[in-house]
């Protein structure tokens, strides 16, 4: 008998994110749900993470409509979210009541499992959203950052690990968002979780594949007894994305583990998204190699094109590897935060102003603010001089307890704010999108009757834009660079006319 | 300590054979050599496979001059080469004195290690140039392909190898064309060979990426005791060709096992690649991705590119998936024969025309002398009907002796033919490009003069073509298909004038 592994399929979620933007319009995903229904996955991962902030953003889908529709094509399975902690799927910390609401909110409306992670890997930052999971009855898993520095060794995370236990997470998380975990650490990892929390605590492994490595370190985390892995369907896989999920079932064959996915069900979803994928291809990462320089530098491919893009309306797109040689200092000096939403990008974006104004000239405020504690405690100590610049920039003094125990009730203001907004429909789920997202809130209430903005707006842009669509499209015509003739005909008269641009 | 594991380097011929159809031009491979002479790699495979035909029809480029010119360029390094047995690298069986004369002639140019395979992995095919590799004194790799069946089990795989092992050979290679090489059968193919032929057999595993799996196989395999495995580096590697280089040294890192291989003239190998791919856009296979479907059919994606086209060229493309299902049923009236040049052109050229024609009703020369032994022996029983169809066609018997055991000396008259050729520079390197293809060599001895075609015509015909190269040039100007108004000044006027397509 094998021992059965549990898949959590990624592509309703962070195959997307990491391939395509997380541009997916709900249309794209609605005709293949009852496929995915049926594949036998342990969970399938479809909210949280960056999609809440795209429907409203660029998709005006109403994110917590986009839950129902998946509570209601994927009756047989367990839906999943990533959430940031304290931080839930906004860039600050919320007060404990809103982090409550918003479980309480995405549990009634059809999530079953909660992966909730913090960029510091400050467990105190988990405490609340885990115990809020707990309470409404659905499954909370507790996640380890992977990262790789000094300080980070296998018996640091595996105490972590048994800090989550002790918050009664009912699986753990490795989350290895940057590809940087190597076969023998994953099997160093997970064996001494299950050593040190009992065979039976569930582990979970979700790894991008960015480093080409990481099938290999799944291989070894089923070997060291993980349970659960995280893929996504091949034709929405590698480069910064995940493994192809048909080839984890094929690499399990005649081994003591095997899968219960219906492989004739993968290969429609496979012919599903091999179809939807061109028509994003304006958004494709520029990551879909294998760029194992990542283990030097470890930085994810995301936070690459950030700082490539803040480089570039500086005109500075040439100071790129400077930029990445400075992101490791910037990280040592912050006490080496692991580099994951936020914290990759307060630190990348310090890393570009250091190379472009001189190093720590200007401190941003988010930076100061990490130096000083308001994101949580870090695993390394922090520049003591860092601090004290923080502290005079920001006229706060540093802390070290948990950083929302500094916030006040805040629910029945930020009520009262999204009431106000033409559009805003009264419900604790506009509360919220208000809460995380107060910029992009009263554009997306406003405009929200209008519908989803996908194929026929977003996506023909898309399209158009993409050179190989503009090659294929007969209709495109674009400006002139080089003097060309025409045989034109004016009434009667036809003339040879040369027009160049002017 | 950890186990060194040596790497073969496929970039200079596998790599692009398998992802840029062979088109490379030598150009393009000279500014790297000395990277690559010093990365530290076992060896470096830069001839043979597809490379020779390549060179005399499209590149214009004398296969035996690219030979001296890597061997001049890698002087630390082993050249390795891939050889089809009693085929040499043509399409027919040659006689011993043409094999040996081929052997001599590649070792005195500076060829190390010869890796010999047969498409029916009928050992007698091998003998012959084998023996001829051992008598100038290089390395002989006896291969065994590796495919599935219901008669291919690793006993059959380690018989094979043991075979090898009596004949001689320095090295065993398992040779994974398709990717379906699982990572538990690496395990134990590898073993089991280790365990039958002694443990200081050197054990070398080439296996493509298509599948997406076979990264974990590399590690089986080595966890097994490979002593070598092959990869491409990253930026020419993954789809339908290999492995990336730098994944399998980070996979290693940690585990009992390394290379010693240098990362800083991996990148700088990585770098030249990533340069030289997009001009060579044209020749880009369309495996790029994981195509685990492979699995069930068996079939390597070169063979279905061959068999689209033609299928194309009758106007059938649509029946695709019958060929793909015939193609099992042909294979298994084979005798299970693998699936690789030749046998994977014979095979599926017989799978279109059974389904464009109905079943056998049509057999090509190629499916009749297969079936009557005149390509050796095959691991299954034939189908007996189909002998009888084609003594009753080829009015001649079957055979069970070694195809090269009927054809008598045919040196001196291929050496007559090639000197009667115009440009034939008369070496027996020359006698040996008539041998290999009297249909190309006539027009390549004859324009052998103007030199290498390659970026001068080849490529820039390629760029030119490729549909985002065509969109990046600000200066192409197509066709228009509807009205454009331009303003036009003709001397003093200004008119507005439309132009429309005649």
């Amino acid at each position: 008998m094998s021992r059965n592994i549990g898949v959590t399929e990624l592509v309703l979620r962070d195959g997307h994110q990491s391939l395509l933007a997380t541009r997916m319009a709900m249309e794209d995903m609605v005709p293949i749900c009852d496929q995915i229904d049926q594949a036998g996955y342990w969970s399938v991962e479809c909210w949280g993470g960056a999609t809440y902030d795209s429907c409203i953003r660029f998709l005006n889908e109403d994110p917590w409509e986009r839950l129902r529709t998946f509570r209601q094509l994927l009756p047989n399975t367990r839906l999943q979210m990533l959430l940031r902690g304290q931080n839930l799927l906004g860039y600050r910390h919320y007060e404990d009541g809103v982090v409550s609401r918003f479980v309480e909110k995405a549990a009634e409306n059809g999530m079953d499992v909660f992966r909730v992670f913090d960029a510091l890997n400050d467990v105190r930052n988990l405490h609340s959203a885990i115990r809020a999971v707990r309470r409404v009855g659905k499954h909370a898993e507790g996640t380890i950052c992977y990262t790789t520095s000094p300080l980070h060794t296998v018996e640091k995370f595996v105490e972590m690990a048994q800090q989550l236990c002790e918050l009664g997470c009912d699986s753990i998380c490795i989350k290895d968002m940057a590809a940087l975990m190597r076969p023998q650490v994953a099997y160093d990892l997970v064996h001494g979780i299950k050593q040190a929390c009992g065979s039976d605590t569930l582990v979970h492994v979700h790894v991008h594949s960015t480093t080409g490595v990481t099938l290999v370190s799944l291989m070894k985390a089923i070997e060291a007894g993980a349970d659960i892995v995280d893929t996504s369907i091949s034709s929405l896989s590698l480069g910064s994305g995940h493994n192809p999920t048909e080839a984890l079932v094929e690499m399990l064959v005649g081994t003591g583990y095997s899968t219960s996915l219906d492989k004739s069900r993968l290969l429609k979803i496979k012919e599903h998204f091999a179809e939807v994928r061109p028509r994003y291809a304006k958004f494709e990462s520029k990551y879909i190699g294998v760029e194992t320089q990542i283990f030097d530098s470890q930085i994810p491919g995301g936070m690459i094109s950030n700082m490539e893009s803040q480089l570039k309306q500086q005109g500075a797109e040439k100071r790129i590897d400077e930029v990445l040689a400075e992101v490791p200092n910037v990280r040592k000096d912050a006490g080496y935060v692991p580099l994951v939403t936020p914290s990759s990008q307060i630190v990348g974006t310090q890393a570009v102003l250091n190379v472009l104004m001189g190093k720590y000239k200007t401190l941003t405020r988010e930076f100061a603010e990490l130096m000083l504690g308001y994101y949580g405690a870090a695993i390394g100590e922090r520049s003591a001089k860092l601090i004290e610049a923080s502290t005079k920039q920001l006229k706060k003094e540093p802390i070290d307890c948990r950083p929302a125990d500094l916030l006040s009730s805040e629910w029945d203001e930020l009520r009262s704010q999204a009431l106000a907004l033409p559009g805003c429909n009264g419900t604790d789920e506009d509360v919220l999108t208000h809460a995380l997202f107060p910029q992009v809130a009263p554009k997306f209430f406003a405009h929200r009757a209008e519908g989803p903005r996908n194929l026929s707006q977003n996506l023909a842009t898309a399209h158009a834009d993409h050179p190989t669509a503009k090659a294929a499209s007969k209709t495109t015509v674009r400006p002139i660079s080089s003097p060309v003739t025409f045989q034109v005909r004016v009434g009667m008269n036809s003339h040879k006319v040369t027009v160049e641009p002017a």
